[in-house]
């Protein structure tokens, strides 16, 4: 039987310590403030808003929403970027992501301000994630992976880390911010060999699991006393939230396992008001 | 017994390519060029210095040499940047590096103008690696394994490529290059356990070392039939310029191996001057 990682624990601790940093900038006349730039209303983007206003209601975090319609022009989104680049008064700018087809995307998240960077789209903020530097902010979700390990004390030094994805938002920071923790890292995505697939899933020491695939990672693709960290969020046959791991059948086996919902994903909204808080004290020296 | 890669051969066959585009550009009234800045006199920089020269004189590109001693200071060193960085006449500006310890060598390689970068040090090149987009250019060196892989046809999809090393101007940015071939990647280094290590090595079908140890990749950290690319360039116990596999050893179950000298650093220059070119053009629009 596996520890189950309750997200909302980590996410909780996470706030906890955050609330003393906001009294200081509190203190110094900050009221730190996040805007969240949405185009259009899909269901995730929704969900994730919600949960991200309650955790920014818990840490003492201002939010501001801004929302434009599905068929926004790349000019009308320019212009709400640089208004927010410009105010004094919001320290980071989350954007949802993938923007519509009409939108530059690359060239869009790159006008963004580097200091507001909070979910690090920018280049400036993969630079940094490559690097390994404190240049930016990395993306939200792998980080919160790594705060996971951390709240549990897991050590990467020496372990054989599977990242199973290589997509830019979860996959490949991941696998570097890994990699400067001194683990062993493999990277699989839907052109790696089944045969190599399953060996490097069920040899590793811990795995990470971002391939937007519902359960397809059942216990033939997994070993033994793995800590498996699901950053999967799909839905399944009957249309109820779920992860890459098939969780029924990988539990059993594993040491560790984040569930989903409830699991990485509860942990990712409390990076993100870090990475708020951290733009506020650098922004304002505190 | 292995096919024994001559990076001259490769080398040559880029050069040739080049030289209609070089044509192309000296008729549009652009005469293609790279500044070498070289700060002391290391060894190390000489040769790679002399080899470029070589290379750019074969392929038509001029190139102007600054040459700063050891002690620069860090703004004296700025200053020079921004000269060639304004100097309309210079294409691509090749930094030796490591910078010595007065110099904040991250900073100072950021203050390079983008479009001159041609050995992919600032933060725009470092991000496009990692994106696997086309901003900015890779680090010379690692696309050099990759132009090799292109001349001997071999196509990384579904193969596993065991990079050995995780250095900023290598390791990394051939891991990302060889997952963005759909390569499944595994990056061993110093703090990977020695049976993870052997066994990634023993199991891969590409292997491209980076660790800077001379021929300490012999056959037991090796498989058979492999592609093997030694990046390392040190020296032996007799002084003699050496890789980091163990060439005698490793060469017999090789399917293709590369030498040092004469494997991965010829190939280097000729992309290097490949780079120059592309700036050129792309600032000429040719």
């Amino acid at each position: 039987m596996a520890i189950v990682i309750k997200g909302k624990e980590v996410a909780d601790r996470l706030t906890e310590e955050a609330l003393a940093r906001v009294e200081r900038l509190k203190s110094s006349g900050i009221q730190p403030a996040l805007a969240i730039l949405r185009v259009g209303n899909k269901p995730g983007d929704l969900a994730y808003e919600r949960a991200a206003m309650k955790r920014a209601e818990k840490t003492g975090v201002d939010v501001r929403q801004v929302v434009l319609e599905e068929d926004v022009s790349q000019e009308k989104l320019l212009e709400e970027i640089d208004k927010l680049n410009r105010d004094e008064s919001i320290h980071g700018v989350l954007i949802f992501r993938p923007l519509p087809e009409q939108i530059d995307e690359a060239f869009v998240c790159d006008q963004l301000a580097p200091e507001k960077d909070v979910d690090g789209i920018t280049s400036g903020s993969m630079a940094g994630v490559f690097m390994g530097t404190e240049q930016g902010f990395p993306p939200c979700t792998a980080e919160a992976c790594m705060a996971i390990l951390d709240y549990y004390g897991i050590d990467l030094k020496g372990k054989k880390v599977t990242v199973m994805g290589r997509s830019l938002v979860i996959g490949k920071p991941a696998a570097m911010m890994a990699m400067k923790r001194n683990g062993t890292v493999t990277v699989l995505h839907s052109r790696t060999r089944e045969d190599d697939f399953r060996r490097a899933g069920q040899n590793a020491d811990v795995v990470i699991t971002a391939m937007g695939r519902a359960k397809m990672v059942g216990p033939d693709l997994l070993g033994e006393d793995q800590v498996i960290l699901d950053v999967g969020i799909n839905e399944d046959e009957n249309g109820d939230l779920c992860g890459d791991v098939d969780f029924a059948g990988a539990e059993p086996n594993a040491a560790m396992i984040t569930p989903v919902p409830g699991g990485v994903g509860s942990v990712t909204t409390a990076i993100l008001m870090d990475h708020v808080l951290a733009a506020a004290e650098k922004k304002g020296r505190v």
